[in-house]
């Protein structure tokens, strides 16, 4: 299946949040504090992918308080933290997904974009795996499209504009 | 009409900050606290093109406090921030700058840069519209110039020394 | 002997830290804080690396309190911290690492990564010596393998991999 | 006359901060406070280079509180900031730094790396003009040497490289 056609029946997005929606980077001062570096035009996105029908939700091993708390807060998506086995997550959040909608979600209709190993199982499950250009291979040798720009750096930016022009080709 | 033409006209060089002043990343703390990075070789340009008889305001969707606030006052530019739409405040701000002075300040002498949808259409209608090199395809398009650099590496300096270069040789 | 072979024989992986597990660039605010950019790609690779059979430890020239303090901590990793002289650290930490152990640590089995001059002493002692991409020359002369990726930019995580996959084929 | 003669004769190396010391990028956050990344590489250079018996300075446009002073401090570096002619202030410079001396100081014995205009008039002065590779044209225009590497990502290293080089050759 092309990927354009697996794009087309994307409903839910989910992101991995450390090497998709930022470059992997972790800013660290002598107190310990943890900073990242999103990206605007990743954020500008978020709120197009929704008008075009997809939902989103954000997912990450780190546990709080992240950056990634307030970047989702900013952006009003929901933020999973501190999910250390990405695919049983996931099968349990597809279920809860489905809970009060007229047609349940399907894992062949969620995209999942991950940059690591740790994100390699969950790819495995989904209709539409996503991985940016400079994933580690374990995550870009399960992927069923690798974006041409990097995490952090517009990678996210690039799978909204997909879905999106999949939609409205579809 | 040549980009050097277009440039020559320029009165008010209006810039976009995220993406433009920036690369586009924003550093986030776990409080949530913003940052971004701006460019000295950047603000070397600004007084050089003021010394142009270029005016310069800078221009951002983002709502105070934001670094944007700090760096305009550094550099003593007007910043217009929360602007959701910029097409709309453009024609405002032009009758604005317009108020007052011996000749109106028309949209062909106004220079828009940006780097993004959200300033496509302010950019399709200013006499000289720019992008960075990086800019999303969405402000490329509509750009009559895009810079060789990159937002917030040099792309608002290259700019202010091609507004004095075109009225130095007009 | 082949770079696997080398690899093969390590039982401890030394990792020095501007340089190595950061790109040397070191964030200084006003009242002289420093920040350095840690990599979680490289962070995932310690607990695997382990899981191999390898100990790890970091050491670093620079005196707490230290960013590389905290991301030990973390990764739960035996830090170094003010060491002046790393070829004669790297003795008296042999023989510790050997004390109550069946067979005594040699430095054959020793892996040592370093991207500079002060690093270069220690470097031509151990079994395996690494350096970044982009180290300085006088790393790279020494080294007996140099990463694809960059310091800061998952050439940590490349060593492990590179351990593990070893030690399976071993 | 070879860049190579015109090493072999320094005795003072004078370091702009910005874009040099740097990448010219400035962090800002809400409150105004600015951030710049020095380089450790660099930062190993400058012992080195006093070793071989150059002295050197950091000079700088901006105004107290920077954290140009405190990576001054750190690595024992005379640092002059606020200083907006610096041609005006170089002359100044080499008379000071003649006096008590069994031979004066001349123009000629300076090194200046400098990476934008404000640089040119010192360049234009002395022995021995540098510019990073990534400097403004106006600045590397001047230059009698370009450095292969970037401002603030190994530039003055390789300067320091250079001038211990040339020394001992000479």
């Amino acid at each position: 299946m092309d990927f354009r056609e697996r794009a087309q029946a994307v409903r839910l997005l989910i992101l991995d949040v450390d090497g998709v929606l930022t470059d992997g980077r972790v800013w660290v001062g002598p107190d310990g504090q943890e900073w990242v570096a999103f990206n605007r035009r990743d954020g500008e996105g978020i709120p197009r992918v929704r008008q075009c029908g997809v939902e989103v939700a954000f997912v990450t091993g780190e546990s709080p308080p992240t950056p990634a708390e307030r970047r989702a807060e900013k952006l009003r998506v929901r933020l999973f933290p501190g999910v250390k086995d990405k695919a049983d997550w996931l099968e349990a959040i597809v279920r809860e997904y489905s809970v009060g909608r007229l047609r349940p979600l399907a894992l062949a209709e969620v995209a999942y974009m991950g940059d690591d190993e740790a994100d390699a199982g969950a790819m495995a499950l989904v209709g539409f795996s996503i991985a940016p250009a400079d994933a580690h291979l374990s995550a870009r040798q399960v992927a069923h499209w690798v974006t041409a720009k990097r995490g952090g750096r517009g990678a996210v930016r690039e799978v909204c504009d997909l879905l999106c022009e999949a939609r409205a080709a579809g």
